[in-house]
């Protein structure tokens, strides 16, 4: 393994190359890191579909900015004489597509709707005229993630006061975003002002984003890290190390019940009952209003392999069954903050999430 | 990996061959399974050592039984006409050095105490009777052990009741005993008697235990069994799929404070969350009544290695710090009862431990 902590390469997440003819999408390539910083250029949407599935690009913000990228990358290979039937068609089409690549987050639906809507709404423009307008639209996705990440931190530092030690689970950083995460991000602007944090990262089982690409994003910004496996965090909690915890969402349903990474759940119980304060850090496109509650968040589950075969070698007998949920939901009352761009909603009630949100 | 659920080969966890002056030990070597069912031949001390060390042989009841055959070992290399003062340094040197290959697990201590003070009084017999006498004590421990399951799996049957999901940790199976396990032996005891169980097993991170053993023993008795990644197990909860939770333990305070693999403790709170009870199945030589409360019971840290490279290939990037204890510690108000050969423990107190294990 090259040790990549140590090099000044600076790849962004999601970069696009070239104009809206005939530009393609660059992405870090998820899965091998740590080991290997290996980009893939994704030149048709089938492309940008696989990514999202196989987790290449993953983390529920990246994948709402991928996604659209990929609207714009499936409209080449229309014809420009295209007729608006062809070309509406074409758009249904490949959002639908797309946005059969992963269940659960919502901002991969968020982006791929305002793609669509901007796209059937192209009155008057040429074929060429409208994927200039829709590349334009997926920048726009893309650096308000930016700006959204930025604010996320600054509320949440402010939120998180003078603590030492935190924990998070899976990965709401960089890679999940355009730039400084979610969670990560709160840590990000703790060191930009000085504040020196100690995180402690669950692995997250079975793919091991923490372990991979949480500790990976930290080390490389010189911030104190211990890895952990999931099943240490009550260990960890009840020896004092850490005195809150924060993680992302990928969707957020009108009371407040969160889904995120599997094991998620297991934490924010674990804090409860150790008096410690469970944060989310996730931006406004992650929320659910249409969703009462929880129990209506789809939850995906994942090829069995992930679990019995996830690092090269078998760890499980031939034929053993399996139980994989992707996500799980934490209701509410688990949750201390809800930390958006827009602000911390505190406590988690349907009416200051409506409120902070500004949705009457 | 060959199929090995399949076969019909009976292989015991642990094995004396020949006698006194020239026997020798074979183990499982646990690290290999479930791909390979490999045996390991025991010429030594320092192998039985290397082989507790490394988790070969594992399981607190196992431990004991293997250390117990270690001594007679150790002193195969004693001249026959050694001094009796000799022959003590021996067994002082053999039980220390043994002793310190865990630190957590009592029983290990347990069977080497009564080893020791065995062989300290051996008045009258020549070093050639004195390791007969050895052997049949490590034969009788060995025995003990299995009669001693076998009524744990009776008390843990009738405390279970009518359940169709139960939730284990770690591996407390066969493989950790000399033959029905301890946590098993309920869910083996309930098959035995007609009862259809549908056990969830947690993977068990660092060294998979769960997915490596208790899949496979479960698998080989034709028990139903569904492996998931511990982060899971909330989850499983939440769901209905379980209604009683039993691990086993390595050490446990008069107070009933239990020290048992990492994610014990975590499990114990899920399940009080969700109104699920947590039982400890445990024999009385786990019990270490010289510890007030679980504060007491060192916790081993174990090599990091273990986390950043378990599967075959690094999955964490280098430098990275990590925490890695083996155990945790649950304190005796999670614990709903400790099903022991004696009998029942509940509700956990000091007095109703003293009362089932007979100690004034």
């Amino acid at each position: 393994m090259n040790n990549l902590n140590t090099t000044s390469q600076k790849q962004e997440t999601i970069t696009w190359v070239g104009d809206a003819q005939s530009g393609h999408l660059v992405l870090i390539d998820q899965t091998k890191l740590p080991g290997e910083l290996v980009t893939i250029a994704c030149r048709d949407v089938e492309s940008v579909w696989e990514a999202i599935k196989m987790l290449r690009v993953r983390g529920a913000p990246a994948i709402g900015i991928a996604a659209a990228y990929g609207v714009v990358i499936g409209l080449q290979t229309l014809s420009s004489d295209a007729t608006d039937e062809a070309f509406d068609e074409r758009v249904n089409e490949l959002t639908d597509y797309l946005a059969n690549s992963r269940p659960t987050a919502v901002n991969l639906f968020w982006a791929l709707d305002r793609m669509r809507r901007l796209a059937l709404d192209k009155t008057g423009l040429s074929i060429e005229e409208a994927r200039k307008k829709l590349l334009a639209e997926a920048r726009d996705v893309h650096e308000e993630d930016r700006e959204m990440c930025r604010a996320i931190g600054r509320h949440g530092v402010a939120l998180l006061g003078d603590v030492e030690g935190v924990l998070t689970h899976c990965n709401a950083g960089g890679l999940a975003t355009a730039e400084y995460g979610t969670a990560l991000s709160v840590f990000f602007t703790a060191q930009d002002q000085g504040q020196h944090l100690h995180v402690y990262v669950d692995e997250t089982r079975p793919l091991l984003q923490g372990a991979r690409l949480t500790a990976w994003e930290l080390m490389q910004r010189g911030i104190e890290a211990t890895l952990i496996c999931d099943s240490m965090a009550a260990q960890v909690m009840r020896e004092g190390r850490v005195q809150a915890v924060i993680t992302g969402a990928d969707r957020i349903a009108a009371n407040g019940d969160s889904a995120n990474k599997i094991g998620t759940y297991s934490i924010a119980i674990l804090a409860r009952a150790h008096g410690i304060p469970f944060y989310i850090a996730a931006p406004s496109s992650t929320f659910d209003l249409t969703l009462a509650h929880g129990d209506d968040i789809p939850i995906e589950e994942r090829n069995p392999r992930e679990i019995t075969h996830g690092f090269g070698k078998q760890t499980a007998p031939d034929g053993v069954q399996v139980y994989n949920p992707a996500f799980d939901v934490t209701p509410a009352e688990y949750i201390d903050a809800i930390i958006t761009e827009c602000g911390v909603i505190q406590p988690v009630t349907e009416d200051n999430i409506r409120e902070v949100l500004g949705v009457v």
